[in-house]
């Protein structure tokens, strides 16, 4: 498993990641984790390698697009000085698109969400340990609906970025398109955008197994 | 327009027609209506035909199936006494297929939908100077969703029903299928179930046009 | 219609316009915007020209005076570049005349009022598209009655405002006065101020056909 | 003053008289016997005459009409054994047919209003010590208005009875035309049926008037 | 009577004064007066003179020494450039002494009370029309009581600043005296300090007796 | 100390012994005993007798008088099977004649209140290993205040009842009155009725030293 | 995986599986089923086997000992049809030894245990297809501890009648003392009995491996 | 007893301390001084040496350690001027070692601890008459224990600096103790941290010891 002994992971995003977390910081015991995802790869963490003791910070925020991630770099990212960060953005970014469009300023288009990821990632990867983008993801299995495939080209370019500039790749949206195979999207959320806790398991499960977590350890 | 000075019209149906309305029954000022078509109907027949006094009645229930129309019939529908009754029933006997497929108990099936149906209408229909049926809908243009081919198989058995037995038939869906050539799914609801109230106007304007509603009427 | 794609109709006033809507800014889904015309009004937009997405913005605040609508015109118009404004400003101008005689600073008479709301148009009018001056009511037929023969008088100087300075001139208190035709006032209002529903739908009403909306349009 | 020592005084009516009472019983200290001129009766009576101990009862129930004393005189006067009773219903009876003309079977007409609280007088006197029958008001000068017009005719029927059983009559009508002589409707009431403080008081001194209380009393 | 019309009335104090009324000045309908005396004789200045069309201003603090009052003087007292003064300040003063022994530096004595009430109605007197010193009380008639001999010792205070200031002096204790002849002090306020609405009834006679307020005026 | 390992000590009154204890039975954790006496007895039985384990259990309800003792007997004291019982009533039975001497039937005379208590005591001592009768206390030095001289002829009468019947009699007056050389009453109480926390200490303290507490107790 | 397609397992027991669960039935989405490890395992095996469609019921009751579910058979097992069943009970019946020493009746000893859960099990196995038996736990490695070794105890019971009656057996006490030997109790438990989300997903874990869960499933 | 007439004694700590004290100073009547010791001593203070009038306050602060004390040691304690000066600080400084291993920002070493608690100390003495340090303690009796065995720790360097100052050491570990050999911990806390009333009258207990209180004292 990658992470080490004494790690820091700080997990930033929309209102996926926030779940209702503490202020002005998420971290502490489970409730300030919000009730999503971050608070099961914690639960996880620390049930499977305890003596790892490795520290969860949730730094969501809900309704944030790309543009306020930058803008918290400073104050809710390197201020926490994580050893990992992950980063969950883009579906507002798209959504507002499609639910709002007459308020066009609330908008990010691709090419202002692709230079505004890379700026970030660009300027933090070098203060982290390690680095994990995840995709943003649209619980809907029709790749015709157009949310989807609009939201299927903004994960393209986290992907992008992710090798890039030497980062962990999380497809979460090829982790809910295995479980639509077998349930509509109301099974797994009611608009389609927040999981249900199964969802946020699947979530849970996709990053864990990309940074090398053991399902089956026994020996500690 | 159809309704008589005097008239009263009883609504019946699930969440969309609920709303809110008061318990227990949903009438009087404007909030006793809940906060849907029920409410805009209501508004736009005192705003339009005062001199008509029709009594609106919300008799809505949150969830309801067409199971619970029947078993509340007696209760909820005749000692009432409408002259007028419209019924919105089906999208909950679909989407428990779909969001709830461990929970069989709760899954409404065509064939019980359909002799349902019937019988609650056929038992009703003579008490009534007019019946309305509204085609339950679903707020998503792609008919390869399975969700939304199964509704609009309930939605052509409302239709044959109501053909059957003299009622109008309020085609719904179709009032949705033109909005949504305009727009995404999200912009007019969070869940394509529940729609926002710009749905609720298409509702009530579907409605109102069935029934002769004059909207450049003047002469009052 | 007079409304073109992609425009901001911002609609400011007291109680009547405000009926709860959202702070700092009334805008994006149904809630935001209140539960009185303004709602309705957005809802009809987007139910009958959805191509058009309209941007309505609700800045009404309760109990606000003419004098208010001056003081906010920088920050609660200007600043959210409109390009349709709508006024209905006037009742509390009025009302405290009449329900606290002994607060004589809340008074704003007609010279005030009519000094305050020409500026106040004068200088907003160029920055617009297009303006709408909705005249001010109270929901009692008998002229007679002291505080509506001084709300019919402050009417007038909005019509004269309006036509001095190109602007279109609702009258909804000939609207409202139809309606006294076929009900008492507390039919369609509990203090003759402020509108139930229907009052609302009846504002809505004559503001859609003062900007050319088409009812009855099928073609979209 | 008629009322003696010991004597219990009940007070029945609608909201006017009910004014958030305590329930089930509306008595003890001053929260208990509602926010209205119950309350203000009492402080009177027990501030003038400390050594009368008259005990003050409110019973009035919101919306009640006519039809609900009557059911409710078993349980909610005679099972309470007062001295004196006062009674002030109707308005209740009248609004209904103006704010909800829809709603047919809340309308109490003229006659079935005579016929019961007559009924009910007759029934009643004979248990008590004194009657006092309050006239139903409306707080609006113009007796050309429907509803002015209507509580006067219902003013009338209260008043006849009065006469014919014993009862002390309290115009309570004309103390409210007085205050209208110096200001509109709305300084004394925001719907013309509730009054402000001041025009509780306005019925109070009207009630102990009615009684012979001695206002410059001293000698105690 | 000797407020004239339009005059406005600002009356200030304690708790007994305060009575929950609205922020920061308390005035405009009855509510944001408060639920004491300052109310009522409100409600009766308006039931009886209503031509008058005084404005009645609540300002009193719960708490309040007269070290508070005397720096509220220039916010909450001539700010708001009333025309008459009312002041009932002392209680907090004396109750500190006996309640909280221990919290040395809350307790007001006898010389700092006068001198600074004096101060105060000497720097005020100019800038009103009439000023109304109401002596504090305490609502127990055993003279040996230690509070109450305190509470009688102020009172002396003010009514000796009252002769020498050309204040009308309303000897609220005096009132409350009378009552305590036929009842025992629970009857009338639960701590002795704070009283039930009788007793704040007692306050409001005792004030306008002071003022000349006739109680049987018809002629209006 | 009189209780032994095992015992359960039931204490039953009014608002003093209450204090907000749980429902519908006052035992367990600290809170269940309510905020007053009972619970500071049952911390110090704890904290010094720790394996004595004795069970309290708080039977107070607020308002009571010896009349609801009476009635209570079956189900709120046999039923739980005491060893031990404390009762502490009356302070209600006086209280309502002097605080609502307009309610009549709400007290409870010297005659009725020695023989329901006799009545009580005699058919519940029986049962019991011990009975201990607090004296009811009113917190006033003034023995000619008329409610503390009543308090006081009802306080002899439990006296009297307790020597008759082999109960320990707790002078809870006669604690009171020595905290009253020392300071007002208003130190210890707001009503004179309910104590702070200090009196409350006051009457654990008196009941602990009857039942032969050793406060000084270190060998266990 | 043991679990077939369609299954229900209905998990019962005491707070750690109550969590807050819904009433009357502790089913449907996520917040339905508690905040503990049952909505977690629910979470599992819909995100790793959906096409299984398994059905989850919390059937757990706060406070519950072996006594309480015996009561709860019919009701709360039987009626709901399961096809597997968990119980994890006896953490209160040790627990009320040692914090309330004094209620006896609380104590629910090893024999009466072991007696009751036996029958409940005997009575319960043939209606299921399986039964999974989870070890009561206490957060606490000292085995010297009187309430661990109490709580081990009661754990061999419930192994002893597991292998009686062909249940699978989970050590949850195992899991936990592997997490203590790299933490300090407080790290996992505020109070040794309620776990943290670690606490809860170690159980789940637990669970689900004693019944087949393959962790590392990919292939569907 | 140490205390003199009018002596103040403030008390500072953390949540054992606070128990939900007043902000932002905690004094006045009982509900001010929180649910705890605090409490209990100024109660017994008051009822059993009434002439000294003895002013407790309450400063402490949940969470708090011993970095907040020194930090709060201008406005919290040098600000109101106390005569004497408890101090129980140490278990969060040892606590969050064990309960978040991984914010090891939270934890404050054996070393810091020293050095801040004797600066604060050295610093503070020369302005009080009295000073008492309060051992900290953790409620479990097996010294193997890890979190007991370094709260032991702390404790003797609280001992050694009470001895090095001239302070009056209280040792509420050995209190506990006591209790402990009678009682599993759950019997006096549910998190061996914070105590139920028995525990928080144990404290009070211990402390009032080491000032010399009369528990008999009977002449006053």
């Amino acid at each position: 498993m990658l992470l080490e002994k004494g790690d820091q992971l700080l997990m930033i995003g929309d209102s996926i990641t926030d779940c209702g977390r503490a202020r002005p910081v998420g971290e502490g015991f489970a409730a300030a984790l919000g009730d999503g995802y971050v608070r099961l790869v914690s639960a996880l963490l620390t049930a499977v390698y305890p003596e790892k003791v490795i520290r969860v910070v949730n730094m969501g925020v809900s309704g944030n697009t790309v543009r306020d991630l930058k803008a918290r770099r400073e104050t809710d990212v390197l201020a926490l000085r994580p050893d990992w960060l992950s980063i969950m953005i883009g579906v507002n970014d798209v959504w507002r698109q499609f639910d709002s469009p007459h308020m066009v300023e609330t908008h990010v288009l691709p090419e202002e969400y692709e230079d505004t990821l890379e700026t970030l990632v660009k300027q933090t990867r070098p203060n982290l340990k390690g680095l994990v983008l995840m995709r943003p993801f649209y619980i809907e299995p029709l790749r015709e609906d157009a949310m989807r495939s609009t939201v299927d080209l903004y994960g393209e370019i986290v992907k992008k970025i992710a090798e890039k500039y030497n980062a962990i790749f999380v497809d979460t949206q090829a982790a809910f398109d295995k479980l639509l195979q077998h349930g509509h999207s109301s099974r797994y959320s009611w608009d389609r955008v927040h999981p249900e806790l199964s969802g946020h398991m699947d979530i849970a499960k996709a990053f864990l197994d990309a940074i090398g977590f053991d399902w089956n350890r026994r020996d500690f």
